[in-house]
C-alpha cells in the first residue's frame, strides 16, 4: 500500500516559504495570486494487512515523525492495488 | 480558487530526504515501510475569471518557478468555491 501524506503549516502559523514563492510569483507577473503555503507530501510506501491497520500506523507516523503537531496539521490517503480510497 | 501542487521527486532521481525519513521510521520500530519519497505541497491561492484559465497559469507557474523539471513531477487540482476537480 502507498500513503500519500500531506503536511501543511497550521493556518494561524507564519509560512516565510511561502511567502518568498509567492513574491517571487509575482516578480514572474503571477500578481493574481493572493496567497501561498508551502507544505511536504510525503509517499510512504508500507505493507499492512488491511487498510484499516496501515492508516493507524501512517497516523502513528505522522504523529511520531512526519509532522510537527503544534505547527503543522497532516491528512492522508491510503492508495491499494490501484484502488484510492480518502 | 485554490490550486493544490504537488511536487516530486523523478522516481529516477536518488532522494536523501525520503531515505533519511525511512531509517527515522523504521528506527522508530516503523520496519513495515518499504519506501519514502519526499515532496513539496504547494497550495496557491489565486484569483481567474475560469477554471481553465486558472490552470494553464499554474501549469506555468509549476514550469517557472514551483518545479524543477530537470528532476521533478508535478501535478495539481482546482478546487473552486468547494468543488473539487481533479
Amino acid at each position: 500500500m502507498i500513503a500519500k501524506v500531506i503536511v501543511t503549516p497550521k493556518p494561524v502559523v507564519n509560512d516565510p516559504q511561502g511567502n518568498t514563492v509567492k513574491q517571487g510569483l509575482a516578480s514572474l507577473g503571477f500578481r493574481e495570486v493572493s496567497d501561498v503555503r508551502v507544505g511536504k507530501y510525503i509517499e510512504v510506501s508500507l505493507d499492512a494487512p488491511s487498510e484499516h491497520e496501515a492508516r493507524q500506523r501512517v497516523e502513528a507516523m505522522c504523529q511520531q515523525l512526519l509532522a510537527n503537531h503544534v505547527i503543522e496539521d497532516f491528512h492522508f490517503e491510503i492508495e491499494h492495488e490501484g484502488r484510492h480510497q480518502r
